[in-house]
């Protein structure tokens, strides 16, 4: 398991601004190991607005089904996200440990269960042991203050190489606005699989309904637009909270999708997103190459994005981007396997600036020299226009190293 | 580049029987080096009828557009193959190598264009000069001769780590027959992808139509049912001739697919694809293991098959392979990616026979000795019971190690 921080982590983190409406702490509550800083406690001492956007799987986690669960109601009041155990794939015992957790939350913050949020990151198919939240939940509803970012973001990190802040300030009908986000993923513990998971607050006054079709947009071209290994997992959970305690400040509350006013917020919190996705990216197993997939000129987007990540989940691109190799022939392959409408003889490939391929073969100018300079950088752009039409797509990835065979399969569970 | 042979190669190879109307010679015509053997010339000097399939990529290559061309007519005088350059992504140059390849064999064989079948593996996006065909086909077409299958076999290499063969006696009406069978593929030439090649002959006599359809059922459950890197090539080619030898015993020929004749060939057929396709697998860069996954329960067969590809194809249950790690969680994660429909509740998960989880979570007696030994096998078999119907599959494919990454990513183009 890797202990250096990834060499593609940010040069510095954002200094994290207050956000007024919202408290947290973290414990060690011993979910796995002692001693071992495993629960984040969020408390909204005012009913927030949330939104949530989880994993698609067929296998989804117990944590992901309650959440799922109270998403109607709209409001949250505290959220509970432990390391340590993931509580999937556990069955009936799996969903009574949700129940006890959120009871015990509900208990310790004075809210009602369907107001509590949960999510867990962890080991998988082992029964959570929920009345070790109870020993702590309570102290930590006291304990908890606003600030507290950066902790919070490295209490919920597992084999992450570094936490994942970022923050934006906006305004809604010229009231400033500040939105904070934290993410963890990429990382693993083994047995277990990459789960990402995202908590983005605002101090802004939006009902829930106008939050989640805000969110559920913001997530497209953002974290469903990376991927690491193309191994999507049981919990990934990116929640959005709106604490309201703008309206202080004479923000009207916003209360449909449409409303100009969102424009400004809506930019922010799209930027706010995608920061925290490469953030993730570059914290894939052995990364050690970001990559940059944008696909123009297909039949349609949807066509555009497929095609992308058919390029970004190729284990043989991955490899060679991992070699520097400017390998376009592999990047003509994946563009052929995925299905979509392609048509090989108007195909035309660029990495960087430098277009290796046009017109369905090697382009007449390529220069090896131009391409692998651009392969030897940490960031790396890929573009392939298809000549077809006016769909495009960006995804990002990483590159596939033997650190990262090494993380998934050099222990035994 | 590795060069000892796969630690799963077979322990021996079979004795390959004389097959009647099919005559084979090979030779270095410098495609890409010197002094390498690198075509492989057959002869059918009565028309054999032909079938083929193909690669479903969108980009597919110059040959692969060629014989798809040919088809139709149904009747093979000679196959041409040649290593050192796929001929893929040439664009028009590329069309005008195959023309010229297919002019310069029929010359040689004194056949028509439209009787000519080409496959060509190795280098991407280079034109292929193919006057040096001319240099070698007409002594080509002299020489060949009647067995010579495994020296076809090496011939169609390019980093396989040995040669692939296979034959079966089978009969129809009750007059014997014999299929023979040559595969190359999983093997990689830096910096280009996995091609497959596959060319099956018998001596039986049966219609195009009928081979056709005998073919494109067969590879379902055979070559489309395994996966090295799920990187499919743009020149993956399967053909099968029937030269019809066995007339001269006594065999009628068979004109319809559903002649009752056929069922002993139909098994004999699809179990020799099955032989070859394994023998592909199990030459995966950098493989140590082999993993049959067989999902049953599934509402479709169709269902079933997504599911054991979405488990075969990922990287965190390969790498698990590789590390003989018992990981029941992956394939849960497998299983819900997949997007078809399961109930996390009703899933069984097996190793070899030992069930490691039952009814969503871990099996009550899960023994990880047990299920340990079975990760320490060279072959390894999954299942996954999905408890909501009928649909059932079974494919195949390797772990994903440290190798496959240096094979592939290690070296410069």
């Amino acid at each position: 398991m890797s202990t250096s921080v990834s060499p593609l982590a940010p040069k510095s983190y954002p200094e994290m601004p207050a956000l007024r409406g919202v408290r947290m702490a973290t414990a060690a509550a011993g979910i796995k190991y002692k001693n071992r800083t495993d629960v984040l406690l969020m408390v909204f001492d005012q009913p927030a607005a949330v939104a949530g956007v989880f994993t698609r799987s067929k296998c989804p986690s117990a944590p992901v089904d309650f959440c799922r669960g109270n998403l109607p109601r709209g409001e949250a009041r505290a959220v509970v996200v432990n390391s340590g155990n993931a509580n999937a794939f556990t069955g009936a015992k799996g969903r009574a440990a949700t129940q006890l957790t959120a009871q015990s939350a509900a208990a310790a913050v004075g809210c009602s269960e369907d107001q509590v949020y949960l999510a867990s990151t962890g080991v998988i198919g082992e029964p959570l042991d929920a009345t070790k939240f109870a020993g702590v939940l309570g102290d930590m509803h006291v304990q908890a203050q606003p600030g507290f970012w950066q902790e919070a973001a490295k209490a919920i990190m597992t084999t992450d190489t570094y936490p994942k802040v970022a923050t934006r300030s906006t305004e809604i009908g010229g009231v400033p606005v500040t939105i904070n986000g934290i993410a963890k993923g990429a990382g693993m513990i083994a047995p277990d699989m990459a789960t990402m998971l995202s908590f983005v607050v605002t101090d802004a006054d939006i009902d829930a309904a106008v939050l989640q079709a805000l969110l559920s947009a913001g997530v497209e071209p953002t974290f469903n637009s990376m991927t690491v290994d193309s191994d999507t997992s049981t919990s990934d959970t990116l929640m959005l909270f709106a604490t309201g305690a703008t309206a202080a400040d004479g923000q009207d509350r916003v209360t449909t999708a449409d409303d100009p006013r969102l424009a400004g917020f809506r930019a922010a919190l799209n930027d706010l997103l995608k920061d925290l996705a490469l953030q993730v990216v570059r914290d894939g197993e052995g990364a050690r190459k970001m990559v940059e997939i944008t696909v123009t000129g297909a039949e349609t987007d949807q066509a555009a994005k497929r095609i992308a990540l058919s390029i970004a989940n190729s284990p043989l691109v991955k490899t060679a981007v991992a070699g520097e190799d400017a390998n376009w022939g592999r990047i003509v392959m994946a563009v052929g396997k995925a299905g979509e409408m392609a048509d090989r003889d108007r195909l035309a490939i660029w990495f960087g600036d430098v277009r290796v391929a046009v017109d369905g073969e090697r382009d007449p100018h390529y220069s090896e020299a131009a391409a692998t300079a651009v392969m030897q950088q940490e960031d790396i752009p890929v573009r392939v226009d298809l000549g077809l039409g006016d769909g495009s797509a960006t995804v990002w990835t990483c590159d596939l190293t033997k650190e990262y065979v090494a993380i998934n399969g050099d222990y035994r569970s």
